[in-house]
């Protein structure tokens, strides 16, 4: 695919990935893409990221049925950043069960958990 | 600070940096950080990034005056990647001078630009 040439992977062949909620403008999360994860994500109109921990695809809910669907896809001006316009599955991003991964929010040098779970994990993941 | 210290910096000694408009939500950049510049924007309440290209502290706006003061602060569920909930001063966050570093847009295999330029880079930079 040419948009794919385009793009510069680092120097582990990833580039960062942020998912945005398409209707809220919330940010979702944060996560990881190699070439063929970023191939699929375009090809499926669905968020396939690369876990660097576990080195391999990441079908985003796959488990969870937490999809994300894909509504936009720009990268910045550098061609070094991903961003995805979603529509999240169920309205949960996030494996502790909240919308958002960015729930930890600095309050007087701490972090304060300032949005709710609204799904047990236990739930989402049996 | 506390609040450094449970922050999950990379090999490199940075964390991942997403600014997004406080009012609109738009993600306007993405950019590094060092532990010292995580600090200096706590403390400045105006974003300061670490430039990997030139191996320094980045104050976001001092050339351009594009500063970004820092309304919110989140980290994620992993405490790798920091969310900046910013007021952008002259409303140009990019150095081409747009709103947001994300105008490449993703359309039938290529990369078409969705967003005008504000500001004649010449005219920010000089």
């Amino acid at each position: 695919m040419d948009a794919i040439e385009k793009i510069k992977f680092d120097e582990n062949g990833l580039i960062g990935a942020i998912a945005q909620d398409f209707s809220t403008g919330e940010v979702l999360m944060f996560a990881w893409m190699n070439a063929k994860s970023l191939a699929l994500t375009i090809e499926k109109k669905q968020a396939v990221y690369y876990s660097r921990s576990r080195k391999k695809l990441w079908f985003k809910g796959e488990k969870s049925g937490h999809t994300q669907l894909i509504k936009e896809i720009y990268t910045d001006c550098d061609s070094d950043i991903i961003l995805l316009k979603v529509e999240q599955t169920g309205g949960i991003a996030c494996h502790t069960g909240r919308k958002s991964c960015f729930f930890n929010q600095l309050q007087n040098d701490s972090w304060t958990v300032a949005t709710e779970v609204l799904k047990d994990p236990k739930d989402i993941y049996g």
